[in-house]
């Protein structure tokens, strides 16, 4: 079969608290024996939360693999089984403190094709409304409100990095000025 | 200090070909101990390369953490104290057979904040010319030549997923509306 890998035998070598990693040996489409090292994780959502003034909200936190702080959109990791619509209006809620009535999906990403099988799910929030913020005792972050606008910019600048966030300012953007949908 | 977190102790779990893992113990800034699980990537990049006919060139590869095929820019993986630059030129041309003599820099994105480290560099390819494509023996590939405008709604749609494709598509397009650089 062309373009297709079959899986001959599937080793777990670590199962932790966000990650599990797998090196499993395939077979190609030539015949030949390959061996294929896969993170599997539950997936995530990030939501882009729209006001009335054209601002967004942004997290910035402390991100372990990168020794540094960095600026996103609110995001979360799914539970299992849990809908990806439900775990953005939490996260939303949890991080930010907002709640919002619409909700637009701006589709999923893969963030990195070659050895995950995270899927992001995206979401626009608009119409939204102050609620509660409810951080665990160890999550730490600080909330941003920004102009859209800016943030655009900080994406095209090179400034925002984070590949959930650049994708959902841009598709945000591209349906501000394409569409009716946000009018 | 505020969004901080030191590293307490670092255990490497599992080192394989295309990454490492790594679950390290650390101080949160409340005094918190905590566990990080975290993929060391040495990095990837992605070129989109757009033609004199307003096409771009796509792969279509079998991914094996999703067990399908994904339609991609092209892309590899940095060696080790490589230039991103020199790695795209050379990703272009194994697996799509072209070069390209102006480069331009669409900026790093970062795939998963939360336990991966890998940075993806994105550039943008004009002035294409014909080369030699050379996969590897066990590198299996098709090459699409899709007008831009196509790729822009299949980001927009959803049919496109992968992160390092949705950013550089979208940064292109905007380049394309909003600035001189490709006139």
């Amino acid at each position: 079969m062309r373009l297709y890998e079959e899986t001959l035998e599937s080793n777990t070598i670590y199962e932790g608290k966000i990650i599990t990693l797998k090196r499993d040996k395939v077979k190609l489409e030539n015949g030949n024996i390959a061996y294929r090292e896969v993170v599997n994780h539950s997936g995530g959502v990030g939501v882009i939360a729209l006001n009335e003034n054209g601002e967004i909200y942004m997290v910035k936190q402390f991100r372990y693999p990168y020794k540094k702080t960095i600026l996103e959109i609110p995001a979360g990791k799914l539970n299992k089984g849990e809908d990806p619509l439900e775990c953005g209006k939490r996260e939303l809620c949890e991080e930010c403190g907002v709640k919002a009535k619409n909700y637009i999906s701006l589709g999923e990403i893969y963030p990195s094709t070659g050895y995950v099988d995270e899927v992001i799910h995206l979401y626009l929030a608009t119409s939204l409304s102050k609620s509660q913020q409810k951080l665990d005792d160890d999550e730490f972050l600080d909330v941003l409100i920004l102009p859209f606008e800016k943030v655009v910019k900080m994406v095209m600048s090179g400034e925002i990095t984070d590949s959930k966030t650049v994708s959902a300012v841009l598709k945000t953007d591209y349906l501000i000025k394409n569409t009716d949908l946000l009018k």
